[in-house]
């Protein structure tokens, strides 16, 4: 069997510019980097305004185990399914991180034959985007501490700087720092640290921003830290956000490349799913909508993490209406939420499919909750029978959804042509009432409230007097209308994440609330959240290197 | 009078692709970034390798002042001229630095009618070579506290870790940190710090490697720390080189960009002056050598830095012969040293000019001292009369140099056709007989006394004891061959900036010894070197922004 850099590699690739052509867009509006990535322009983009909007799919998925659930191969897999049989289809993907790469092997463009390429490019410095924002983000920690060293304008209290550092690298040893030491030139000694740059507000923030003037304003509103009487004091305040502006202004141009059946694919932007919304950019998917028929996404983690952000928080601010979304399922993901060890998911078990499958369950009724029709995409592997695929089906039939079992990471978009046709048809009969879940207005505390109980199916949320009393201040100084931003594990519905299935009548416990004021969104907190993963004992990047063709090994 | 931004904005492009049509690069051999951007493979570049080598110019300058000298701008115009008067020219320039322009205002890509376009993109994010550089240099540091963190093999001492973390921003507050704080998760607190990514040996090795091997071979050298009983760590012993290499294949390729004139130029690499050697690639360089019969080169700060470097470190290093070199040298500059202050630098003052022509004399004797037949450009001002011009000249003349005023800056290739001629005719003549300074077997501690005695006019070089062991340590150690690269105030010839002229008799005392040992070079330090700038009071950031057509408005 070919590994997915081989596959990858086999790729008979097409110029970039082809694709472009392929969907309307001019040679002067693509910015070429190499023969197989191209970004589109911004001035290109917004001729488009008066256009019809196609059809926008969000593939989602059940909560994720170790058994792993191919959301994005899926994503991918369906979105040649669409082209093939006929459709004008677009994928918008996240870009992955640098970082991680050095740690685990294992990149992020899909897998087997549901890929974007080039892999290698993508999965490393790509277009740039991430060194921009890495960029922008340090400029904002260069210009607090130069604030505060020179005791310019509105004093920023060290003891409060609240904004980080940021770096795309996993490195443990710069999670928790004191800076500025060595003396009266170097500044006055902090504490700082920094965080991995898919967690920098600035990557939320271009992910959400409608143009050049939207991402400036959303920029000058970033509160980098606090007076000694707790007064914010923002990027615009000390002058920041034109030059961050500059910084990320070739970043916000939507990234083309294109999948192993040669389809168009924008992969751009890529916050984190925890303390960030976990969605690619709002300019890539609403160029995409100008441009196809049918546009394909994905939002990170499960369908309570990522998809609750990607409708409450994207489709909400973005103005999107999503005609549909994918469910992704795996048998093995299903035996193991029916409490089915991972060394044993390579044998039949009906009976724990059947259980798992309530986790499934909730999924879909909570996709319901918004109004938007949904199928389920059992995404295949070699192991899975005929028996554990009917168990689903069945399943799925009595909540009223129809459940395809998909081949895409064997067959590419022929594995799909099933789940394509059920989604032309899903969106094809109007049935999608796009609805977020809470009203902007509600409260805050409410608000997250209404996620836990409505979403993750929690008796209620629990919080310390200084975590309500933050609330309630965010409420008093005009926060209150921003979405909420649910940092929780991706492994259950509650906040325990070895509580598989559907568990019911927990309690969220919120530890912390932060704000993001660019992104405008509030960030609550359950349990640890990591911003800055570490590289285990025996890294990749050890085995990674160039080898005498100048092939990348050891990355995938 | 237009500034350089508006000339710069002014200028008709042509696609790059047509640049290096003229120069006969075949389409697939470059890699477009945007219309006006591209990378030249290094397939292709190897096979170039019997081609014969064009004619290698270098552009050095006398010791430099507030005045300016315009040595970038100098380099653009001389190669505009020389494809003026017919003949294949191409510049290699350096990269500026991002990080730089958030704090004085001002880039570095020539200046007036003599300047490389695409000015902002080159002065921002360009090709992204230098974010590559700061991802491996940064990796390489995780690795090593990552390797610390598990007891993973040599134990390297935490207090004796060599290696530095780099960003490209001026950032004071992380000159000095404490890393790893926070507990056990987070690994074992030690000292650190931050510098700007132009001083990364990492840039340097980048700038010497031949090839991707020899890159690789470079970077598994760097010695990343020592034991507790002080035995070296190599990057290659925590099994770093293989990803830092995969990291770079792309920032190793080459750039093309155009002048205002159409004429390629390779702008690629910039490791600082002080304590790197201040040059562009050798890969351009060699490259630019297959493709032209002219390259024309610059070399950082003065000739007693600059051209020393240059001539010692980089020719000897990639077997380079340069044919002639440019000294610029301007009136202004001339006067300071002559003991004008820059508020009177406006009035005409011969006595001035002959004063200060003591520094523009050594540094003509100390070109000599190479091998390499001069000529002395006059960067002319408007304020420059002929009186002064005439003083100049004279001088020269009976130095046996040609001085010739060259009017660039306000009239691009047409205002240095007489540079341009003359140092054809310097090539041509076959006066060049290039040598390094000193043999490579010549001990270190006599090699620094040679560049010393024989370039700074000094009387001899001091070090305390523990300094001076170093340098036997070195040697004992077996890099007692690699050349000396000085990190010395540029202000002066010798260690005290505000000695204008010509000084002689000083002494030059050694602080400190630095092992670049996959530079493949020794450090040696004289005087307090910043390896990250700080902002000042007011930064450039905060005017930088983007206008309503989105142009950058602030940056130079």
């Amino acid at each position: 069997m070919k590994s997915d850099i081989e596959i990858a590699r086999a790729a008979s690739m097409k110029p970039i510019m082809d694709i472009a052509g392929t969907l309307g867009v001019p040679t002067d509006a693509v910015l070429q980097y190499g023969p197989y990535k191209a970004k589109i322009s911004l001035d290109y983009i917004s001729s488009l305004a008066d256009r019809p909007d196609g059809n926008l799919i969000l593939v989602t998925a059940m909560t994720p185990t170790p058994a792993g659930e191919g959301k994005t191969t899926t994503t991918v897999g369906l979105g040649d399914g669409l082209n093939r049989i006929g459709k004008n289809a677009i994928m918008c993907l996240r870009e992955p991180s640098l970082g991680p790469c050095f740690g685990m092997k294992g990149g992020a463009a899909g897998g087997g034959h549901a890929q974007v390429v080039p892999m290698e490019d993508i999965n490393l410095h790509f277009t740039g985007d991430f060194h921009a924002i890495t960029s922008a983000n340090n400029l904002l920690a260069a210009l607090v501490d130069n604030h505060i060293y020179w005791g310019n304008g509105c004093a920023i209290d060290v003891r409060r700087v609240a904004w980080r550092r940021v770096i795309d690298m996993n490195d443990r040893a710069l999670r928790e720092i004191v800076c500025s030491l060595g003396g009266v030139a170097n500044g006055f000694p902090r504490e700082a640290g920094f965080d991995i740059t898919v967690a920098s507000e600035v990557m939320a923030i271009l992910c959400l921003a409608m143009d050049l003037e939207d991402l400036e304003r959303r920029l000058g509103n970033i509160v980098v830290g606090y007076t000694r009487d707790k007064t914010p004091v923002t990027a615009k305040e000390i002058e920041a956000a034109g030059a961050m502006t500059v910084l990320l202004k070739d970043a916000l141009m939507p990234n083309l490349v294109q999948t192993l059946e040669n389809n168009p694919a924008f992969v751009h932007g890529g916050p984190f799913a925890n303390i960030a919304h976990g969605c690619n950019t709002v300019l890539a998917t609403r160029t995409a909508l100008k441009l196809a028929e049918f546009v394909v996404t994905e939002a990170g983690f499960g369908a309570d993490l990522g998809a609750e952000k990607f409708f409450d928080i994207k489709c909400r601010k973005a103005g999107l209406k999503p005609a549909a979304a994918v469910i992704v399922a795996t048998i093995r993901a299903l035996k193991m939420h029916g409490g089915v060890k991972k060394e044993d998911l390579g044998q039949e078990n009906v009976d724990a499919v059947k259980k798992g499958l309530a986790n499934l369950g909730r999924h879909i009724r909570n996709v319901g909750q918004f109004g938007v029709p949904a199928v389920v995409a059992i995404n295949a592997f070699t192991s899975d029978t005929e028996a554990e695929f009917r168990a689903v089906e069945d399943y799925c039939t009595e909540l009223g959804v129809e459940a395809i079992p998909c081949t895409h990471w064997a067959d590419g978009g022929k594995g799909t042509e099933a789940l394509a046709k059920k989604v032309v048809e899903l969106s094809d009969s109007g049935r999608s009432q796009f609805r977020p879940l809470y009203d902007d207005d509600l409260p805050l505390w409410d608000k997250v409230r209404t996620i836990a109980r409505s979403i993750y199916a929690a008796e209620d949320i629990v919080a310390d007097k200084a975590v309500r009393d933050q609330f309630r201040q965010l409420q008093d100084q005009g926060f209150g209308h921003f979405p909420i931003c649910m940092a929780k594990t991706q492994y259950s519905f509650s906040t325990d994440p070895n509580l598989k299935g559907a568990p019911t009548g927990h309690v969220v416990a919120i530890r912390e609330v932060r704000l993001s004021a660019g992104a405008e969104f509030i960030v609550v907190i359950t349990g640890e959240i990591m911003t800055m993963p570490g590289l285990p004992r025996v890294p990749a990047a050890n085995s990674i290197r160039l080898d005498e063709a100048g092939n990348v090994v050891g990355l995938f």
